[in-house]
């Protein structure tokens, strides 16, 4: 078998064997395929496609690059989230303590932001002390003792994807639903969980622009997920405007906090609650939404969910006294308001945008290796629908350097729409794959 | 400007600019763009394709990756003649000294052998001391005394063509009219000649496997010559039986100096007169078809074709006696012969195959790096659409080592088709562009 005839067969269209792609994802892990074959492969597959099947054999080849664990120790069914990326989309800090409180263990694997998008890891990195690099046997120790770990990739989980998604990155093949899946998939598959709930964002905010994209997606990743013994579910949610009020690291800390009180942003809270009532029926300890739903809200009314984040903050290493006192995170004290021009309805609040401010104030990165700042952020004060009166501040940009907040104040700016009509409405939860 | 975005526009089928199509092409040539990201862009133009206009973007910014020799020494029109590869295909070792005995220079820039095809520095360095590496003032002067210089590539023409075409050579990205027009026409621009008489070939033994395609490669290659300030015509010839009767270096050049001596197979010489007489009018010593090919038939008959030769040999330092006594040539004795199993109408004597039979032998090479044997090759009897006995000589291998005569001897013998209707005709010259 040669790399340049299976890179000669996709380029004409033609189905990969599984034979194939395992050749393909083991030269990749091993080297014995050059990184400019690799690449020409990759190039051929987001052009050319690939069958569901083939895209089940590459994360299956993906998995198997590195370790799948076992987490056959820690009782119950072992239940994560996922989401494509967003703006403020901090629904994990929320639901993972929240479902780990209602007796499920999340042993939740997470990203950094990229680009306009935010990540896990940065938001709990902003907690002073917080580690989110944990061995496998100290995951599985702070399973056994709080029910959850929230970590990033160790090198074990398929290497394979590491490698594929820094020559995906710099080679114009990122966007490919078949790639996305596999590297997605193969990752939540290899951290040995028993059921996932995936957030698939869509709108401008999102990864996938389009609700035809995202639903594309979501059935790629939810029939990859069941082929391979993973309960997996799809939602499709609203990604045009930030979700919540905070963008930033410290701030989305923050914010997730005072929604464990009861207290957080109507959009976050019905987002989060959809995304928790299935990963409760996976787990079995709830049988319908409604049963779902009650003890979802229970866990947060009861203070369960919020003491239980303090003792996952706590176990992994993060000062648990933020949970009380948030003025001992990172923050700034510079602020800058972006009002509204004139009267009228928020037409529209573009998440990029307001992503792509909060990268430039320091929040966010656009390259792999940059650093983020914790403290620096956005708030967002109003959402798409609202009526405004000219002088509203409509959003609030958290700076540390004055050069950065006179470009950030202008792509902030440029996300704000007003017009004299209502937008159309539109729901924050469009659909669901099953 | 950067080089992961060129990439996404090519992949979305944008147009590139000539501005993103000379970054890409200096890229490749000072290292600035990783070969990942060259093979990936290539793989997005394979499917993607070009238009004439970014075709000539191309082969312009590799042309200037190099030099352009500058001929203007030399007066007359500098003309060249480049296949795009066959079996058998040896009319540049007559054409070159035929052209120049009639008055005009030929500095002929060729390749070597790769795959089924074989090459003219190859045959040429069959010749005991014939050396194809001049430098430019070598070559200079060979053009000054013998109005011919036969060599390769030097490293000063077209740098970016050598990396790329490595690159596609191992990532499945050769099959591309753009990406092959760019490659072929930018040496030959670069190589400083006016005009150009290009030989597509079409059939088993081609690159081009059917005639649309070859006809619009050379639709390609005709409009970029043009438009660079080079005349340039194409012929499309067949090649779907090998040319000539000989296949293997030696063997080749004792056909070509019996051809000068006016005793060269028919077709050989059919392809090798349709294709000096555009270059003969090209370069103003002809005005009329007829007239080129009195003049080219005159060269043979009088002695001065062959003459050249000689004289052009001994100028790049290779043995003259060869020309009067051919056992000088490398040979062997060992001979095997493939006779008819029945009696018949020949219908094929497949090109590919016999190629692929003469590498086995050691006439050609698989991988650039491997050397080639000289003395070794096939010697085709029968053309398609003779009538044949059982028990005729169709092929005869020249053979050194017993084992490759196996493999290459049930390869010969695949070539061969007999039946009991005579083929279809089927013209060798097979079209032309201008």
């Amino acid at each position: 078998m040669r790399a340049v005839d299976i890179i000669a067969r996709k380029r004409d269209g033609r189905v990969l064997t599984r034979d194939e792609i395992s050749f393909f994802v083991a030269g990749v892990t091993d080297g014995s395929w050059a990184e400019y074959q690799a690449s020409s492969l990759l190039m051929a597959i987001v052009l050319r496609g690939m069958t569901p099947e083939e895209t089940a054999w590459l994360t299956d080849a993906m998995v198997t690059s590195g370790i799948r664990v076992d987490h056959s120790r820690i009782s119950g069914v072992k239940v994560d989230k996922h989401s494509t990326g967003g703006v403020g989309d901090k629904t994990s800090l929320i639901l993972a303590p929240l479902v780990a409180s209602c007796g499920l263990p999340v042993p939740m694997m997470s990203g950094r932001g990229l680009g306009h998008t935010g990540g896990t890891l940065d938001k709990l990195e902003a907690i002073p002390g917080f580690c989110v690099r944990l061995s496998l046997e100290e995951m599985t120790r702070a399973l056994e003792r709080v029910g959850c770990a929230m970590i990033g990739q160790t090198e074990h989980i398929a290497p394979a994807d590491r490698r594929l998604y820094a020559l995906r990155d710099v080679t114009g093949t990122i966007e490919s639903i078949p790639l996305i899946s596999a590297s997605i998939m193969s990752k939540k598959i290899a951290a040995g969980i028993n059921a996932l709930v995936l957030d698939v964002k869509t709108g401008s905010g999102a990864f996938m622009k389009t609700e035809a994209d995202s639903r594309r997606l979501a059935e790629s990743l939810v029939s990859i997920g069941n082929a391979s013994g993973v309960k997996t579910q799809a939602l499709i949610t609203d990604m045009d405007a930030p979700l919540g009020r905070a963008v930033g690291n410290s701030l989305e800390v923050i914010e997730c906090i005072e929604a464990m009180r009861g207290a957080g942003p109507a959009d976050l809270m019905e987002v989060t609650m959809a995304l928790t009532v299935p990963m409760l029926i996976f787990g079995g300890v709830a049988t319908t939404p409604e049963d779902a739903r009650r003890k979802a809200q229970h866990a947060i009314d009861s203070g369960a969910a919020l003491d239980r984040f303090q003792r996952i903050i706590e176990t992994q290493g993060g000062d648990p006294g933020v949970v009380d006192d948030v003025s001992r995170l990172p923050r700034v004290e510079r602020r800058h308001v972006i009002t509204a021009s004139r009267s009228g309805y928020l037409i529209r609040m573009d998440a990029e945008l307001v992503g792509r401010a909060s990268v430039v104030l320091g929040a966010g990165r656009d390259r792999v290796e940059d650093p983020v700042d914790p403290a620096v952020g956005i708030f967002v004060n109003a959402k798409p629908g609202a009526h405004v009166h000219a002088g509203d501040p409509l959003l609030e940009l958290l700076y540390r350097d004055d050069a950065r907040l006179e470009r950030a104040a202008a792509l902030a700016t440029s996300a704000i729409m007003i017009g004299d009509e209502p937008p159309p409405p539109r729901p924050l939860i469009l659909g669901e794959v099953r």
